[in-house]
């Protein structure tokens, strides 16, 4: 199949470019290199800061004799977009081309400008060129659990069936995101969903949880491969950023109380999860919703969790509550439904000790590279930029 | 009160500047004049095209003794959004500064980025400006009842509330918008609900019916302080056209089955409205929706209704059913509350044989005028354009 990945420089896109390539695909990955530039500008330097995409194409040749066609280019520029698209003919889109952070989005005026801008926009792209030249090709989006937020039912897989007054109806689910980078995730699933409705596209929209972990089979020993483990308060995942302080012995900061709890996923199953998608497409005229995580966990759970893996390498490990700098409930039920990519085949690699060990020893194998001043947070949801 | 209003130029933002100014609130009105350089651009001239804001605000000075400030202002450039509000530092801001038409936010990829990038920018440059000079400053936003779609249930006022599983939560109103202009509104919507959650605005969310008229009060017999009066496929509104049409001697063109059944306002409750939201604001911390609108109709309804105005002046009014260029329901269950406006004391003008009668004498006398060519359908939803 020949595969598109738009986004192919940030942690996920790489990884996801190397998986399909090992297993047969034809892939090009293009990236406008934001993330890289910003965490330059900003001085949020990754653990990892893997060399760009041409080199890495290179290295992954050199190791598995297989070609990954790459390109610096902004999913917001049409034409780029188009002209692309109409020479490599992509039966299938894997979209990760987005602002990705949500403390980014909450700095101020400028940077929510441009994640609103740039992940609706690229998104509209798409959607654009695939409607012009193929609606048949299957659009795989990265979404985020973080669309739904916190509300005080089940949260379904994508749809909401619902009976009001004594008729029924079923809609998307509503979503209640909790940061601007959250909200345009969810506006451009309702981009896509409207062009379903409109053009019959193929669309599979992935809701995934925060992302842990470093390691793929693809990119195997060599560093080089691996993805930009970031760990800062803007592009680090919570996990991520545990294990650094754990690493580094710094205390883990726990924003407020801790009961926020989220679904989790580890970088290899994401990677198995896009495969899924996109080996199982829907039909045209479907907007699939997949909740993509494997298990839920509340901050205190992985602070305690890290603190155990810690220990068993003899490190000790503090914990600490810092006031929070989002507005979020620290406490409420949570009750996502995750069956559909079980239903395909994913086989989750859980949180264990073993993980967490694994991640641990690593990131204490590049202690000396930990800046303990980018994990403070340093972005409030509350005021205006 | 000191009120800006955003999208002065348009259908209903001259009438709404005159209006708060007669009721003696300081008023200043901006715009981008993009509807009148479209209109010019695809050659679809308004009925009426009245002079450009400067004039009308001389014309009104002279007839009422007070001063609108207006200027030629692109509310998606933050920086003199800003500095605007800085100066005038506004009480309340009405904001109509959006791209406002479905069939032009359909014709193409050019004009879906427009539509798409001017109506979220400029709502959250608003936001941003209110956010960081006064969060306590009003913002009435006019919204869409197109936004909800067509659901198989009751169409609440904003929000649901609804018990699934034997739990209970209250959403935000979930949205099926039927076209990508809808669809910004409802992601508009979703911005400002995003930033009431946040950072403790007070937001009147206005979603309007299909909006009708011409006369009001403010503009007495000065035909050049009447609204631009659109009855194309672009930008004009179903009843406008419809009047135009039996005016002219043309069939009354319905789109597909014809059972498209909406809200519909007169203009001056459209102005009432506007009031009534702005002289009853919401505490801080509220996002609070208000469906105005008076009446539903049927496509077909309102068709009868014209053809039986016109033959009461003696016209034939033909009546033909041409194939749908949009992607709707076309027929439908729809039933939406509107009960928050009329609480507040709005008592509506219906759509009463008279009401349409004088539109349609109006228009006679410019029959003239009126190119036949300007009516039919020329925006298909159904492909990439």
């Amino acid at each position: 199949m020949r595969v598109l990945v738009l986004g192919a420089d940030g942690y996920l896109g790489w990884a996801t470019c190397m998986h399909l390539s090992a297993l047969g695909h034809d892939v090009a990955g293009v990236d406008n290199y934001f993330r890289r530039d910003a965490a330059r500008r900003l001085d949020l330097p990754p653990l990892l800061d893997p060399p760009p995409l041409p080199q890495r194409a290179r290295i992954w040749k050199g190791l598995s004799g297989r070609e990954v066609v790459v390109q610096a280019l902004d999913v917001t520029d049409l034409a780029a977009l188009f002209r692309l698209c109409e020479e490599f003919r992509p039966q299938a889109v894997v979209h990760y081309a987005e602002q990705p952070s949500a403390p980014y989005s909450m700095m101020g005026a400028a940077e929510a400008h441009f994640t609103l801008v740039n992940n609706l926009v690229s998104t509209l792209n798409l959607v654009q060129v695939v409607g012009r030249l193929d609606p048949g090709v299957h659009i795989v989006k990265l979404g985020t659990m973080g669309v739904y937020g916190t509300p005080n039912i089940d949260i379904e897989e994508g749809y909401l069936t619902l009976t009001h007054k004594g008729r029924t109806h079923t809609f998307l689910y509503p979503k209640t995101p909790g940061s601007l980078y959250h909200l345009t995730k969810a506006q451009d699933s309702d981009l896509l969903y409207f062009y379903v409705r409109l053009w019959d596209l193929a669309v599979t929209d992935l809701n995934q949880g925060p992302v842990y972990g470093l390691f793929t089979d693809e990119a195997g020993g060599d560093e080089r491969l691996l993805p930009p483990f970031s760990y800062d308060d803007v592009f680090g995942t919570v996990l991520n950023r545990f294990v650094t302080q754990a690493a580094a012995g710094l205390p883990l900061t726990i924003y407020g109380a801790g009961g926020q709890t989220r679904g989790y996923i580890n970088l290899k199953d994401t990677l198995t999860c896009v495969r899924l998608a996109l080996e199982n497409p829907p039909p045209r005229g479907e907007y699939r919703v997949f909740n993509q995580f494997t298990e839920t966990f509340s901050v205190l759970e992985l602070a305690q969790m890290v603190r155990q893996a810690g220990e068993a390498l003899g490190t000790k490990v503090e914990v600490r509550h810092v006031p929070n700098p989002r507005r979020e409930e620290e406490s409420h039920y949570y009750n996502p439904v995750h069956r559909g990519l079980v239903e395909l085949g994913l086989n989750p690699h859980l949180l264990t000790g073993e993980v967490l060990g694994e991640m641990l020893s690593f990131v204490m194998g590049h202690r000396d590279r930990v800046r303990p001043d980018l994990m403070a947070p340093r972005v409030s949801w509350g005021r205006a930029g």
